[in-house]
């Protein structure tokens, strides 16, 4: 998957296209992603409070459309975000552009998504002008939709996708997705966006079911900073051109469609996590034998979180406290002193009291690019997991840097 | 109150003492406080779940004593952490040693607190022996207090005191404070303590409630990275040498000292935030016009931990996106579309939108010792305040690097 993206990949019925308008100074910036049928479409989005104008209209947008899409237009290098009404319209005026290109759709059958700089105005006139070109510029070629995951970027510096299939009934079925972010939020550059296509045929409530389910245990359980963006957005179109017969309930073609889709959004979200700012390494936190998951998920993203943690990681530091401290204050009850902890998959704290283990060797196994922690609170059968990365000098160099 | 503490500053009837007794590889590592009458006393401890054997010997010990205590032992250079039913033996023995050294009081009379590495079990033997002579030579000189401010430091880059006085019905009564920390946690280096001496006459009861209140807008309003100690605490003895009338209830004499309690506790946690790890600056975040304080003070606390604006505060960048996205993502609803944000006290915010504003000027007053933010979500009285510093490479660099 880290290979180039090939024919068989994309899924049927799906074309792509990107052009540089000039939202950024220079380089692509501006991606549509078509299906060719109406698709059924799911969405999840940002939970911050503070939510761009792009994320307000695709919402009214899904439920306007009955979830039947069409579409997707995006654009990097600017957020479109507490751009107050001239946003909203802005918004607004892209899908309505799109739609008109495509054949008199109505604009709701189009979501549209932005990532950059926030609070600047959207010079939306740029994208408006490029979309006539973008609409009939759009094929299935693999170079399209290569294309497309590099339109997205902004402080990635890596295009990032994967791809997956199924059987359902004795038929194919190909989901391809892609998506970027290098932190949570990076204001400047901002925002985690995901777009998944598949050409299984699925109602747009088992699709909506599918994508909660996958998201949960990928997209939503990695962090790089804590920092939740205004403009996150994970979507899906299921145009059915597989031939695959609909899924409409919970049988064996839906466990397998969501086994595929969760697989290729956990590779998605752990390349955003190695993409991480300034990051050396992934750090994927286990944390077990809670009371419940949701305690485990509130111990488990403490962890993530926790400045020393990550900092410790930097330096491949096999500091235990630092990991026990942070479930400390997670909020969650427990009693520390029948706590264990595995690093590296070496245990190095035993009811939680040091636990004899070679300095050296821990440290050299924690210089891996992929590094385990295992916390198990022995109080219950609660898990959770959770990725992050470390904390090094270079996101603060990112991050410190005045914007220009 | 950056000069060095003078005699007149010492509450009357207290006497400090300090030793290198060889936990840390050179310098003084121990501490001593005494009251040489019984005094009054409160303390506040550390909220992790995970707690050392000194805060859980100390929180007995009050209880036993009924809050009459004569002194504190304190140590550097181990935290005395994830130790064991040794550690607990360890603190027990300490406080015992004190107390029978300074003449047959009850071990629960002495309070025992701890700072530096977790989990390496404590070589209790170290401190024993230097007792009887730390003991022995206590003294009310102004270098002794001096000397007890740096035996208390780890990670800290100075020591760290303030004194301050009162009236009560017409006597003058002193309170002298000093604490350490450069971050709310370094488990190497854990922990911040924060010791306070005065010679006021007040109950335990009312001396628990200016302590608990000062606590809330001082040291419990300040955050360096987020992460909480595992040894924590805050302790004050009053011992009534001033002369004034007991306090016993609610009355001028009261209100007179708590405000002089929490001034000294302000300058006290406002140096340990100046002192945070790697900083350059101090961040006054103030949220007003929230629906309540709780709520103010959620936000508050989000923005002071957000990583995004802790190094866009390192590199002076008037990046007010960042502020609101943080203030979106802590978990209390309001209207972004009516915040306003000033910032070093520039209105760069205006109702959710960017306010026309010189980044030139605002980059330039960023880059003071002590930034002020306003955020205002015009939606009610609730306020808030807190401070951070930021977050440069050198906290990186003090985290990561590799315990030897």
């Amino acid at each position: 998957m880290n290979s180039s993206v090939r024919a068989a990949d994309i899924p049927r019925g799906f074309s792509f296209s990107s052009a540089a308008c000039g939202l950024k100074n220079s380089g692509l910036d501006l991606g549509l992603l078509v299906s060719e049928t109406p698709a059924a479409a799911a969405a999840m989005f940002t939970t911050n409070r503070v939510q761009a104008a792009p994320v307000l209209a695709s919402q009214v947008h899904l439920k306007r459309a009955r979830h039947k899409m069409r579409g997707i237009i995006v654009n990097s290098g600017n957020a479109n975000c507490c751009t107050g009404s001239l946003g909203v319209a802005a918004a607004a005026t892209a899908t309505l552009k799109v739609a008109s290109e495509l054949g008199k759709l109505h604009p709701s059958q189009i979501l549209v998504c932005s990532t950059g700089v926030i609070g600047v105005p959207l010079r939306v006139q740029k994208i408006l002008k490029a979309i006539p070109a973008l609409v009939r510029g759009r094929t299935n070629r693999p170079e399209a939709f290569a294309q497309f995951t590099r339109a997205i970027m902004t402080t990635d510096t890596r295009p990032k996708w994967a791809a997956g299939t199924c059987r359902i009934g004795g038929r194919t079925v190909r989901i391809l997705g892609c998506c970027k972010g290098a932190g949570m939020i990076q204001p400047n550059m901002a925002t985690m966006l995901g777009f998944l296509a598949t050409d299984a045929a699925i109602s747009p409530s088992m699709l909506t079911r599918s994508l909660r389910s996958a998201v949960a245990g990928t997209f939503n359980a990695i962090t790089v900073d804590g920092d939740t963006s205004t403009n996150d957005t994970v979507a899906i179109l299921a145009n059915g051109q597989s031939g695959a017969r609909q899924i409409t309930s919970n049988n064996a073609g839906f466990r397998s469609f969501c086994s595929a889709l969760e697989k290729v959004c956990r590779a998605l979200a752990l390349k955003i996590v190695e993409d991480g700012e300034g990051a050396q390494r992934i750090i994927e936190i286990e944390v077990r034998g809670a009371r419940s998951d949701g305690a485990a998920a509130q111990i488990a993203r403490t962890i993530a979180n926790s400045p020393l943690v990550k900092t410790a990681f930097a330096g491949a530091d096999p500091n235990w406290g630092r990991i026990l401290a942070a479930a400390g204050r997670a909020g969650v009850a427990f009693d520390f002193e029948r706590v264990d902890i595995k690093l590296a998959g070496i245990l190095v704290c035993r009811r939680g009291c040091e636990h004899p283990f070679s300095e050296r060797i821990a440290h050299k196994r924690m210089l891996a690019k992929y590094v385990p922690i295992v916390v198990d609170l022995r109080a219950g059968r609660g898990k959770a997991r959770m990725w992050t990365c470390d904390f090094t000098k270079e996101y603060v160099d990112i991050n410190a840097s005045y914007r220009t």
